[in-house]
């Protein structure tokens, strides 16, 4: 414990040196301090609190997770594997290759990408070294990695998981750690080709994934630039009233008027020409009618969204996926990064869904009700850029899959079904009802391991028949093999059907071929 | 800057009051400081640093990935995913559920497991909130996995990334972030069996993965502190003196007694009584052996490990897996968790490795040289009762693949071998040799694709043939759909086979059919 007090006075000795500063106006001047010291004198004093902190009174130890986390169990996991594997399934579909990136970077990579929500990112403490934070997405590490190997052209996608420290909601399916499932086309192509595959990709994932009705609403970020400035809105507040706007999925548009004008100092009349051009919906046809729009011409950016828009809706039509499209100017996007395209799916069925949101356009009720976005992207081009010491930009549109709210309802499906999900894929348990014959036992199971066939065997010397055959009920195995002192004899197995308690002798030399063809995917 | 002077002095009059801490004995009762004040200090010092670190000349971005870390480019991840599913198949085989834990733990999760490696562990910055810590290991969270869900039988496995703050040596393969593949079996079962299943595990992928020769190096934590006792290692001794015999495959015998002896005081006598044991290897036989042993036998601890090690090799020969077992009494492994059985798998084929290490038992190069290992784990016994209130026991044995070391050497042969690493797997590209047929491309890739079939196109409107070619040499596409005017007149496709250049006309309705045919595996 003296120990201790010296500690503190040499930290405290050390640091006086600093008192000097105030004399100074330079901190490159400042004589008798530098970082390492600081980190020396950091380091010696979060010893003295660690020692402190475990004098302090009794410790209560917590079993948990970290607050906005969860394990997954094997059941959650079987689920998570069927999700995954439709997703790579189309991804694959479309040529996609996959990277993968480590779970933090260095702090500086992610600074400046997020705007207000850079106060989210994790943080990793200090321990000497550099700084580094968790991912807070897979876009900007996506940016990192192409600026970093100078990488012009790739379409890939990345499925990890993201931290963000938000007020977790998790029974809305929402998490502090969350996996993000991402598709993305970097280069530069003629225009919307890669945009309409990333609208096509939305759509055959939510299609196959069988989670009821859903619609993917699309907007331009120059369309939206466009109708500020011909509306009225200041440049300056471009982006406020852009986030403002954003807001539409969850308020009624009295409430996002009421915050445009009293908080954000908008005009009245501006506010009420965007609540004009933000109740406008539609397909190909709303953007040739804005084209013709005498106030909207007015911004030769808006009718650069446009007429993309338009080429866009004539490449989905191609693709079959217009009956789920609509061209939504309420569409903003929080994040900073964007510069084209804007999109986002939300399913339109209530009940399968852990929200209900308020409904659209200032019409609660009228339409069906948004059960929030499972799907959202965009075009970013100058992202790439910032990563780049000369700035060298690389046209990206990308999309990510809301994967864990796609969890959620998997998982309240699977509930609700009678069906029982598998946690494991074992075909046969190699079982006997006498005594003594666990080494048969593990022989049998160990041909049966080398051809390749799942297979259990319970880890007793003597277990009852029973207590096998309840293991195979409870995993879902298919078949029992039972092997006793008759079998052995006749050189059999007694090939036992769970479900319909069947039985039938099968030579050894049969036996894999019978599992085979008794548990083959018809 | 004077205000900065100004939180400079600040810290130090509010530091001032340690100075009293060296007249008190307890730190309980340092009046002068408490926890939460040092925390304010320390951020008023964190954030003078990172004053200073703005001011010290032009901020230079550097663009990289944190230390110790990697990317995985396309071609890595295609490998990965080639390990992955020889590994994940080899653990459904036998029957293993998965589970997946968050990738931070509230560190007193994982305080107090690892002994001294628990420097290395990376803990996150104190926000507000709880203090966090990325998993160290996949071990101590299922531990705690199973405390918390009260789940006394299991067998799972989990492949997830961990992170260490080690010295990165990251050509031979060690990172600070990288994957661990573990397979584990929780419950209380009939002995050995459940350790047998987890060798034969590592049989089976190493054999499959095809890495060279290996060996399996088996030994008990009891037999070592058996040993330890009859040689006359004081008990207080035992744990340093086990991490000493750990370094017997990096070191020759004559540097681990030196150590023994100069560094931690054991006796000479003891050391060579030790050196005459850890010098033995065999199977079965040897453990018949020592059970004979005199001196072993004065341990009933030895006994009991010797006991279950040949019971241990009596299911090895009906899992036919001797041939590459062996018992190995100089196998201590470092951890501190283990109760029982441990066991070391390391390839023994040199060239294909990237570590040389010395060979084993103080015999350099006599044997096969040693190329680090590649897998490695044992009996806990007592971990999940770390976690549990009541201190209730869940016995544990697993395994963990050294993954990283297996995606080297895999890379390595990739690269020496003249197959090429596909990272798609592309069927068909569907390309023109006119111009203004992009409308017609993507009405056929979307009958494609909405048929299953993984297929590419150009993001041009009007690409040349060449380059769609090119790129169907780079990427391994196998074929080529080109639709041209006289294609579409006659409802057909000319279907190009890109190793052959051989051309047909396959008609439009047969086109999907003839393209699984043709890229269908045989």
């Amino acid at each position: 414990m003296i120990m201790l007090g010296m500690i503190c006075i040499r930290a405290c000795s050390r640091l006086a040196g600093c008192r000097t500063a105030t004399r100074v106006r330079s901190v490159h001047s400042i004589t008798g301090i530098t970082a390492a010291q600081i980190d020396e004198e950091v380091a010696k004093l979060l010893e003295l609190k660690a020692q402190l902190g475990g004098d302090d009174g009794k410790h209560q130890f917590v079993l948990k997770t970290a607050k906005g986390t969860r394990d997954y169990n094997p059941k959650q996991m079987a689920i998570r594997e069927k999700v995954f594997n439709t997703i790579i399934g189309c991804f694959k579909r479309h040529g996609a290759e996959t990277i993968d990136t480590p779970v933090f970077e260095l702090k500086e990579t992610l600074t400046g990408k997020y705007g207000e929500d850079s106060k989210l990112i994790y943080d990793l403490k200090d321990q000497g070294g550099e700084l580094l934070s968790l991912r807070y997405d897979l876009t900007v590490p996506f940016a990192r990695y192409l600026a970093m190997n100078k990488i012009t052209n790739i379409k890939r996608y990345h499925i990890a998981k993201v931290y963000r420290r938000d007020n977790p909601a998790m029974t809305r399916g929402r998490y502090r750690e969350f996996y993000q499932c991402d598709f993305d086309i970097a280069g530069q192509y003629d225009a919307m080709i890669p945009d309409a595959e990333c609208l096509k990709i939305v759509h055959e994932i939510l299609s196959e994934l069988d989670l009821g009705d859903f619609r993917i609403k699309v907007n331009d970020r120059r369309i939206l630039d466009g109708m500020f400035a011909v509306c009225g809105v200041p440049d300056d507040k471009f982006r406020t009233i852009c986030s403002t706007v954003d807001k539409l999925d969850k308020m009624p548009w009295e409430d996002v008027k009421k915050e445009m004008v009293n908080e954000k100092g908008l005009s009245e009349e501006a506010a009420d020409q965007i609540g004009e051009y933000v109740s406008m919906q539609g397909g190909m046809d709303l953007a040739e009618r804005l084209l013709q729009d005498q106030k909207m011409c007015q911004s030769k950016l808006a009718c650069a969204g446009l007429s993309d828009i338009k080429l866009l809706f004539s490449y989905l039509q191609l693709f079959q996926v217009t009956d789920k499209v609509v061209f939504d100017l309420s569409l903003a996007r929080g994040l900073d990064y964007y510069t084209g395209i804007i999109y986002e799916a939300v399913l339109t069925q209530a009940g399968v869904a852990p929200v209900t949101a308020e409904a659209q356009n200032g019409a609660p009720g009228e339409e069906s009700v948004s059960v929030g976005s499972v799907a959202g992207g965009g075009r970013y081009d100058g992202l790439v850029g910032m990563f780049d010491p000369k700035g060298r930009k690389v046209p990206c549109v990308g999309v990510s899959i809301g994967i864990e709210r796609v969890f959620s309802i998997m998982e309240q499906k699977a509930e609700a079904s009678a069906e029982k999900v598998r946690t494991t894929e074992v075909q046969v348990m190699v079982a006997s009802a006498q005594k003594n014959l666990l080494e048969e036992k593990l022989k049998l199971i160990t041909e049966l391991w080398n051809a390749g066939i799942k297979a259990e065997v319970m880890y007793k010397k003597n277990p009852k028949l029973l207590s096998q055959l309840q293991h195979c009920e409870e995993s879902g195995i298919p078949l029992v093999a039972i092997l006793g002192e008759q079998e052995l004899k006749d050189g059999v197995v007694k090939l036992r059907v769970v479900a319909t308690r069947e039985e039938a002798d099968i030579s050894r030399a049969d036996l894999i071929d019978e599992i085979r063809r008794r548990t083959s995917e018809a």
